[in-house]
């Protein structure tokens, strides 16, 4: 029956009668209401919804409810996006040298509590940088960057994630910056995890920038990559406490922590499609 | 504007069509949706919905609306709940000896944070006990109990209750044992503040428990009174950490700030009918 | 007993043998070490310490001990600060239109739980902006500012400081930001509560800054006034969690309960002499 | 130099001069007091104290050293241990069905953020069970369990303890219990992490026990082991908030996160020499 689950996600200009058209299709339809969430914007006018429904016994079919939905979409100007979801989302993983999140993706993958097809795995540097996470059989494409190669090496990560049908990219660590291009192609579909609690530390070396500041709690922060550099909508963040007594090292190891947990609930929330785009903002629709 | 709108809460046996109906007769009738949650307890089969919304010019009369729902429920067979938001909820507030809660509830009464109308203060101390706490006009009833006195003295309660119609109760750290009877004529509208994470160290001295027991961390846990002491529907909880150098009296201070900020919140989300009761539950549709 | 326990605090270019010598020093003078904590800072080579000591039946004098301790400091080249714990600390209360640090500062005051003594209220308002506050006795001291009469209105703010021998000042949510002058005749004894997780969002209006910007979690830091606005040392920071739905009015309510607990914590501390200045940095010895 | 750190820990009944006299020692032996920190339990009379030093060039050989802190022992009643911080503890690690603990401690000893090391891995299932997780060269023994085989497996698990001279226990989510007699012989050297926040839900099934109360955080707890199921000195616990949406099996896998951070704590702070028994209490000396 899972494959007759279905997520919808819109979000159009606000105005009476949203709720009772979209919950109404669906009952014609055939389908049972799930969950729902919604969200006004009322600074802009903004309407969000997330609603989570079943095909029951008898119901339409996925093509005809589709076309029902796109002839709503029209009628009140939505955006929107259907998932079934029995349809595992395609996710390749960048990275670099610290492994950390890529293990811990990986491992939460292993058990089955990230529900997506990892297409590959991408490194700046050497399978040998990241020996100690066991990475089985998935691909490994080693794309080395320089600033005179990085046209290049991009361009080979875009056809990677075209020819690997790749939903989502997320960059577990990979510590190069993506150029303007790039991140315009994956727009609302990249995930970057930065060690710092953005805005504060934006840049390189955040835990050092904290340590130097004297802060006593630190964090980490997942967001979309735009081509503003750690701009970009704000996913997930999340702190721990830190005292005098620590030292850059031991902020790089409780940020460890920190980072892996807030880009495995990113990534969660991105394949149960719980994340809507408003502007340079994000809806998150969570349990 | 703002007696304009309304919330409506509602819990039903789960069946396709429930969303579609009320959102339809809501638009029919002249009024917009501003924020909807659902919740569907897969275990039970019950659904459970909260609504609020606003009639626009030209939509029905309060009383029409009402009606419609009334029809609505009826059909569903619907637990409903319609408050109109601008009609501030009844709050009789019961204390003892410690009065933070009681100064922090009525600050935040003062400041407008908590939309209530205060009915008065009953103690079973003088009013000399919570001298700390400035009370302004309010009414103040000291009503001594003894084991011999209790039947009288909680008679007494409940016709102030009646008379000063009172739609919600709050022990802020009332350190007394209501009775079954007194528990049952206020069934889902008495808040209790225990002063531990509940279900860890119920009954007497809490604090001395955890300390005994050595935890690493202490909370407090608001809930509604019912005859089964210190277990009743939770609403909210929350901790704080310790260590071994706290005292007992370290942890009764800590405490008191953990208990004032859950008290706190669970009487917002109840003034704001953001609670539903689901069997020895609570549904809570936060923000 | 307590008149007879006393706080060391010192620090000093970390050598070998320190410990050993205060330790020495206090166990022949008749003293017992009821608490002690060290840091050394491995950068900066300086060492930092607080002593929590009784004087036990037979011990030395205050002054003789005051004496050794003073050619100890002499010795290793320490910065020292003595302090008899039965000695509250005196505390001059800055505030402008919002009360809520006040009202829960006073509380605490009015409790027990904050040991000082409070010489007065300053406020560039008049008494009735803080109406829903009750200040008792305490001197309020109605001190307007304009550009123009900023000057005359700090000098009025120092004479009251050096008359009440105010030990401590706090700047409770005072919407002013202090002169170079005065804030460097504060320097190590002024705590202000900035309303942002500093680093980010310096300077007006945070929580709009942080609503516009999308952050998931909101935070309150505690610093040491100096002429580098939001720039100070940092004693203690804290944030909670908001989402999308929360609008610049939500993130000042949900802030007010965080900005009362850091400023309390940070004047606790300081109070219990716990803090240490380490350059732009604090050393915080808490529980 | 590392091999000249060394850790004291101590405990002993308090009385005036315990701390000159460690530190003169250290002192004139030709060491540096790194860190220190100490406390008195004011209820018990017991004092506990850690403290790391190193040799400087020219000190006092190591056993000269030991045989100084042994005659201080004597002198004030002392139960101490003295370690020296380049020799890892050497920590067996037992094991279930479940493996995110597992799998967490591996990878953090892999990253060099554990420094121990690892004798083997005990299940009493077959390897397959944790098949997701990779082991690497470590020795893995299959100890399969019944009711009739207890008492011999138990032997088994002795047995490989003595001869792979194993410091630290770890039950990783290890679902046996064990023995009196097991108990009793690895006591404060085996370390259990319970998936409830104790002393709320003992025994089976504690997220289901959650669940069904209705609680709105859960929690999980590392402990020493004892012949007192989930009864045993409390190292570390932590929390997560949850709510009504939160089926047990959601439970299940947020409490994952807490169970492997509360656990990969408190074997750190034991690898540390930063935990000391007091009775059914523990200190830990955190940073």
């Amino acid at each position: 029956m899972l494959d007759r689950t279905c997520v919808l996600t819109l979000s159009c200009p606000d105005r009476p009668g949203i709720v009772a058209a979209v919950s109404t299709l669906l009952f014609e339809a055939g389908c049972n209401i799930l969950d729902a969430q919604q969200y006004d914007d009322i600074e802009t006018g903004r309407f969000f919804m997330r609603v989570v429904f079943a095909r029951l016994d008898g119901a339409q079919t996925q093509e005809a409810i589709a076309a029902g939905i796109e002839a709503l979409a029209q009628r009140f100007a939505m955006t929107i996006n259907l998932s079934e979801q029995s349809r595992k989302k395609r996710v390749l993983l960048l990275v670099s040298k610290f492994d950390h999140c890529l293990a811990d993706l990986l491992y939460r993958w292993r058990i089955g509590e990230l529900p997506m097809e990892i297409t590959g795995i991408v490194s700046n540097h050497e399978r040998a940088a990241i020996a100690s996470t066991d990475i089985g059989d998935l691909p490994f494409h080693h794309l080395p960057v320089t600033r005179q190669s990085k046209m290049e090496q991009e361009a080979e990560i875009w056809r990677i994630v075209q020819e690997s049908k790749t939903d989502l990219v997320v960059l577990a660590r990979y510590m190069q910056i993506l150029s303007d291009g790039l991140s315009a192609k994956l727009a609302g579909r990249c995930i970057n995890i930065h060690h710092s609690f953005l805005p504060g530390f934006k840049g390189a070396r955040p835990y050092h920038q904290a340590h130097e500041r004297g802060v006593k709690l630190i964090g980490a922060t997942a967001h979309y990559v735009t081509s503003d550099l750690d701009e970009g909508p704000i996913i997930e963040q999340d702190v721990e406490r830190i005292s005098h007594r620590d030292t850059p090292g031991d902020l790089v190891r409780k940020g460890r922590d920190i980072e892996r947990r807030v880009l495995a609930r990113a990534v969660s929330h991105h394949l149960e499609d719980r994340i809507l785009l408003n502007g340079k903002k994000t809806v998150v629709f969570t349990d």
